[in-house]
């Protein structure tokens, strides 16, 4: 009698806000496979009726991560495939998903990824931060020693390069309040990615934590690394290049509009040329 | 007269290997952009054409970057909006592309990252590996005293946490024989990513070197951290598995089947059951 096939544990990376960000393949193996393993079926159960798929849900969180294998093992070795997603993005590291993969993969089963959104990887795409590579560094632990450590350990990474890490709303304040004792050059907070609210906000992170006073949403932190970025994250808004243009024209000397903008530039790291149409653009408006 | 609202950049994550990881919000916005910006235009091409996309695409590149950045803040100050892929993957730290997002923010535009597939997120979410957060380093440096450096640098991070690189085929052989010197645990290598040839392989940097005499594709490289990985990454393979079975009932003491496979499931770090089953599915073979 012929042997089926062994079946595949697909890692599948799912949508971390807008549901119009999922890939063309990763709804047909969810459609394919004959079983969805989720940590949060509530949520994967919105995803999964958005694309009419009718594959069942089997919960696996922190608590049945273990019992949940071999159920998952027995699946495979019948030649049936499963799918793991996480309650948004890809499943990594962070999630309880990582043993759940280890144990499949230990068991001989192939484990396929099938990649999608991210939140590090999109925060990152539209900070603009140049770095020689990034660390990612989860959540802020909880405990005062721990995040003491924790805080220090964040600093040194970030004097090499990016680090990166999340936040939720309720802890952001105390958080920036923290990290205000480390770092005092202007970092980048990504809020509320792919939502309608999304927002990037550059600041130190004492301006942040006055900006962000009652913070709603889920937060990407980025300290970006000491030196290349002090002009990248300093970015001006057009606020700053209008005020410094009327600032000098109204000082009254004889230069042309060219030469103001180009002086404003130079102060702001920008081309005259940058300056000259934020001026240009925004009197259109008066 | 009514003022047209200011154009937005977009950052538009792409697929690493199989064209269908394209998001569906990845597809509507390359459609509706005036310009999409691409490091590799022949590639870029290839992407769109497949999709059907028809929007102009202009060449942006570590040589050209700067006079771009003024192109584009003109097509974005005209209300227009563009969009700025890489090669493959989500444009980030490690790209050109860095930079003239940095510009374009510094310019007083928005940039909206729109997620999608990542080498380095998808490698990790297969991989197994348990770590608190991760270090991405791109790719190794070329001369001498960087590479030493980097070497050193890598190992230290991989005391603490994950940490991912990536290496060109031609390169693979040196940089894992120079690893060898420092890391003498298993690390795991995942080769064309979402490609037909896909593979993950697991072993220290010197058994791999051995595997992968004649590299093809592209390499990303994952050294878990010191300690919680080792049973992870020695994952046993089916034949692991029998060898060892084979070995114990051959002493022929007075065991049944049930109380080998608990022994080889504590000796190999698996579940008696996992043990039973890949027993009971390699005898389907035979």
């Amino acid at each position: 009698m012929a042997r089926e096939s062994k079946g595949v544990l697909y890692v599948v990376a799912t949508p971390i806000g807008n549901l119009e960000d999922m890939t063309l393949r990763a709804i047909k193996i969810l459609k394919l496979v004959q079983l969805v393993a989720a940590e949060d079926t509530r949520r994967t159960g919105i995803l999964l009726r958005h694309f009419d798929i009718a594959t069942p849900i089997l919960s696996v969180h922190e608590h049945n991560e273990h019992a949940r294998v071999e159920r998952i093992v027995g699946r495979l070795a019948k030649g049936e495939s499963v799918a793991l997603v996480t309650d948004a993005g890809t499943p990594g590291i962070s999630d309880p998903g990582a043993a759940l993969v280890a144990a499949i993969r230990s068991a001989g089963f192939t484990v396929e990824p099938i990649p999608g959104a991210s939140a590090v990887a999109a925060a990152i795409s539209a900070s603009g931060i140049t770095s020689h590579g990034f660390t990612f560094l989860g959540f802020p632990p909880i405990r005062g020693k721990d995040r003491k450590q924790w805080f220090a350990d964040a600093t040194r990474a970030a004097a090499d390069r990016l680090v990166v890490f999340f936040e939720a709303p309720h802890k952001l304040q105390k958080t920036l309040a923290e990290l205000d004792n480390y770092v005092k050059r202007p970092i980048i907070i990504a809020r509320e990615l792919t939502k309608i609210h999304e927002e990037f906000a550059t600041g130190t992170p004492d301006e942040l934590g006055k900006r962000f006073e009652s913070p709603h949403g889920e937060f990407t932190i980025m300290i970006p690394p000491e030196g290349p970025n002090d002009k990248v994250v300093e970015a001006a808004s057009d606020q700053d290049v209008l005020a410094l243009f009327g600032q000098i024209t109204e000082l009254g000397g004889s230069e042309t509009k060219r030469e103001v903008a180009r002086e404003v530039g130079e102060r702001l790291g920008m081309t005259a040329k940058q300056v000259y149409e934020i001026v240009e653009r925004n009197k259109l408006v008066e």
